[in-house]
């Protein structure tokens, strides 16, 4: 940690603020500067709370060096992390791994026929909201236990482990009860309850970034649920929102290459939320699946012009074999093998 | 609703989505302009799901005149509503009130000894954080339970009604038998589990802005609450996220005259949290009364440089003195009497 | 500055940074940290290139303490500056200033008029567009020369001094015939050619905010035209771009008391074009007085129904002239005679 | 265009609306709705200037359903442009190309051994900058004219067109003598006289987009240079600013689909600028092409860590080769002949 002085502070000020680090345990050492003095905070091992530092007469600004999380970062556990879903491997060296549905699931034609389409077409998991959360009361808010239900028994059917959405601390227990993979939802990322909660169970976690979260406060959402024990933790940016209203948001792939320097969890991109329309959808599949992503959410519906959400954002059957024929060729090219069972 | 046609869609297409939209037992009428056709639909009588529409060959764009909210809207109640703390009343037409306390409750000293001063002051309401928020889980997440009942304490004292955070559905029970106004934080604002349960509540409830909330989302979140049954919400400014770092968030002030022309519910301001800066909240404080809030909310603490949180942004006891005084004054030149007691 | 090494450099490496900088002429003192070694630098008297710094093995970041401005500064420039405006004194401890008209100057009878008008409700300068920046080719441009003609008379006639837009440096010289006041639009904050040539002429500039700018963009901009010669500049906040669309951009109000803590040059404040709404720039201009701005600009236009540009931001002389005796009262109570010959 | 009326807008706002779009030239055509009546525009063959509508009484909103660019559009263009820069093709069908070179042109050795470096790995065009925007006017603004020349000879030496910015319209006849592409900077793109000066002259304008612009802000830009006669315009992103600050910018790679589908125009993506991390740079790049960039615009500089702007993300010599091999491959894989003289 460093603390700036104001170019005005006097000797007084900066005794004071030495001595205050020193009782906080730690050494404090001044670095006169040209026009102001910093003084630097030694000792510490993590992160240092800066309350009471910050309010000090003369000090200007605190600049921490350390971050606010710990176990998820790459400094820590320098191993990439592999996830295990049901026998899908996600993570580096892992060749990158599609999970594909509906938004939401509607009724048991529509997912089990929407299942073995995807797994036909060379899915790895299949997707599908049976909680859904939307902006306003009065629209479609999913099927809840019964889309759970119906949701499992697609994956039965298909054999795709499922991933599906959870939206409350107190529903974790049922969530967990049918999906394999649980998703916390851009809306919740800091629902830190939620995230607690999640944290207690073994199965793994789909994160999803906030909409205007930070990469740092993206991480230290993840070190919640690694701070309670689970470790199977899958980062996944869905956009961000910007300025720019052309597109549903911004899909901010940098990310995926930053994340992979950060941390060891594995960073998966859903180009479906992100863009908000179909035509997008293929391009920036691929894009981010050479920028590096360890995998991609793709929203499919048997008809997307009757879908209850986000039908704009669905590719019809048709249109996801063509995506996975052409992700399938790319992964060959960056040296994954062609086929899943190969 | 209004469906843009793209430049080249053909009259079967338009008679596609005329199709549609009758099926959806409305009228439609087709508007034939410059470079496309329109089609207007009529005979709804509120929002209306567009997700069949907007998929259908030849739709460029699906434009919404009415709005995902209704019972929250001036439209529909054009009264503004006084919502009633513990007969604090808070609306238009009444004076501003002021909640001021510490950011979180530390200890039976620290909260009775603020509720005191902030209520010699001249204080209406007393905030203060039980259950915590924070970016990361290694930093203090409040006292809960034992906050909220030093917290009540503290209200009981001071003879000042209190507002606190509440940050799961789950104990929205247990805040409740403690706070007389319940908190919706902004990394909350679209935990729609939890809106809904502050619904089934009787008690009134303070919804604040998420950080990167629009208005049109932010009204949508209210909606959540009446649609329960619970009609007694305040709304609350609280900053936005921007690319500008310079103060915390950014305090978008031209909301409270806005919000005031769509909605009949109050709208408090927060410049504590929005502008994270000591030196900024009393001229914020000021300007959001003239620009016509119902009340704003600041933090206080006996020892800011001490705070286990938000210290930078907490006033003094001598500093929230002068602010109320200056508040005393404006609120008499607004047209309200000076005193609370007057 | 302040250097941040990586967690894993090694001696070697932070031997190579110290050696780096005792080069470029300063002192380096290593700070060794509980997780990761700084380099503090010492002995400059300003702003540090860190290029070289920035690139070498093992360094993290780069902090800096001072910033990329200095003539601007109030640690430099300790007391308030007031510029003059053909006798209209702008800045801390005079009376804020109103500056009102269109958007655009359209003909000589509207321009004088609303002169007159704005005159007589109590204006201290006269507003208008002479070179207008629009977003499309294919819309009104301005009258240019012309404008600047007509707007010079309707300052002759009504006795105001007057504000206009330039837009290139070539015509900085034609704008400044005629302008009392030099405008530098939010388009070209950082039209770097005209900040200098802006610098090398007398007459004090208003120089707005760009859209997405930094406070310290915005002061570092400011600072070109103070390192060319040119102290009489005058600042402008006039609404971001954020993610909110409700209003035209965002007013970042807190900017106010802001960079009257970081700066000594004065700032006005556009509400018209910040909210781009009629009905907000009342409440918004007095919130902007409060706040502590030196002045306003407001649009007004005889029949804004139909002005060729900005209609909908701009008041009618009624609304105007009920705004000026607000804004009297208003300066009343903040202590400034409430009559400008008072 | 659609007038939305006030939901208690009564006939006589109706039926002055109506009127004033007829004095306009056009049809009008109310659609009476469930809350309120929506007035179509008819007759109208481009942009409709609203100005005299949007502040009729009684007019809720403006909804423009044309563009306010037309030349740019594929709607009135539908085939590809090809720019043609010295005989290397940019745009659909051609094989990507790749601008490379250092941020800032320093001295002659600099720029000839960086342009025979980049020529050798493979690189279409040679990029340098000779006059700089610069955030504070304390830091190198470039070599000028000076930088122009010694362009002019690392580009004869080497075979390689060269791009290089302009500033101003002023300086847009010198530039133009020496460069083959003329790049218009993001903080200039809507310096509209600078806009309309390279409109008039015939070399091919890159066009980069502002940190702050919409994709119709952008295409707008463009109009601006189309509008004066030149046609040969490529669009470039390079990033936007968000509320995100862990890369410098964030880079928005959804519009490159987005923008074949609304223009003809070729567009070209900047990752050393959008990210500004060296190691973001190649798998950002590799990430463009895939998305459909027709280029990519890359810095690279002998010795980064002494270059005197933009440093940490400018690549090797080494980087870039590495680069090069990987984009051959890749223009490989999507169908292109490896090599340019293949």
């Amino acid at each position: 940690m460093l603390i700036v002085m104001s170019y005005n502070a006097g000797e007084e000020e900066i005794d004071a603020v030495v001595k205050a680090v020193e009782e906080m345990g730690y050494k404090a050492k001044p670095i006169p500067g040209g026009e102001r003095t910093a003084i630097g905070v030694l000792g510490n091992t993590g992160y240092v709370d800066d309350v009471i530092i910050r309010d000090l007469p003369g000090v200007q600004e605190v600049i921490h060096v350390s971050k606010p999380y710990k176990l998820v970062s790459r400094a820590f556990h320098p191993q990439s992390s592999i996830i295990n879903v049901c026998g899908v491997e996600i993570g580096e060296g892992c060749r990158p791994v599609v999970a594909a549905g509906p938004c939401a699931v509607e009724s048991e034609e529509q997912i089990v026929k929407t299942a073995l389409a995807v797994k036909a077409a060379g899915a790895d998991l299949l997707r599908g909201g049976a909680f859904k959360p939307r902006t306003g009361p009065h629209t479609f808010q999913g099927l809840r236990e019964e889309g759970l239900r119906l949701l499992a028994l697609a994956g039965k059917e298909s054999g795709l482990p499922i991933v599906t959405e959870v939206m409350s601390p107190e529903s974790v227990g049922i969530v967990a009860e049918y999906a394999d993979l649980l998703q916390v939802g851009a809306r919740n990322m800091q629902n830190f309850d939620l995230l607690r909660e999640v944290g207690r169970i073994e199965k793994p976690v789909l994160l999803k970034r906030g909409m205007s979260a930070t990469i740092e406060e993206f991480l230290a959402a993840a070190e919640y649920i690694l701070a309670e024990g689970n470790p199977n933790v899958i980062l996944c940016e869905r956009g961000i929102r910007t300025f720019e209203t052309a597109t549903r948001n911004t899909l901010d792939l940098s990310v995926v290459p930053l994340i992979k320097e950060l941390s060891h969890l594995p960073i998966m991109v859903d180009p479906s939320h992100a863009t908000g329309k179909r035509s997008l959808v293929p391009p920036m599949s691929k894009a981010a699946l050479v920028a590096g992503a360890h995998g991609i959410l793709v929203e499919v519906h048997p008809e997307p012009e009757k879908a209850l959400s986000d039908g704009p954002q669905s590719l019809t059957f048709q249109g996801f074999d063509k995506l996975m024929e052409e992700v399938r060729k790319l992964n060959q090219f960056l040296g994954y093998g062609a086929e899943k069972d190969a």
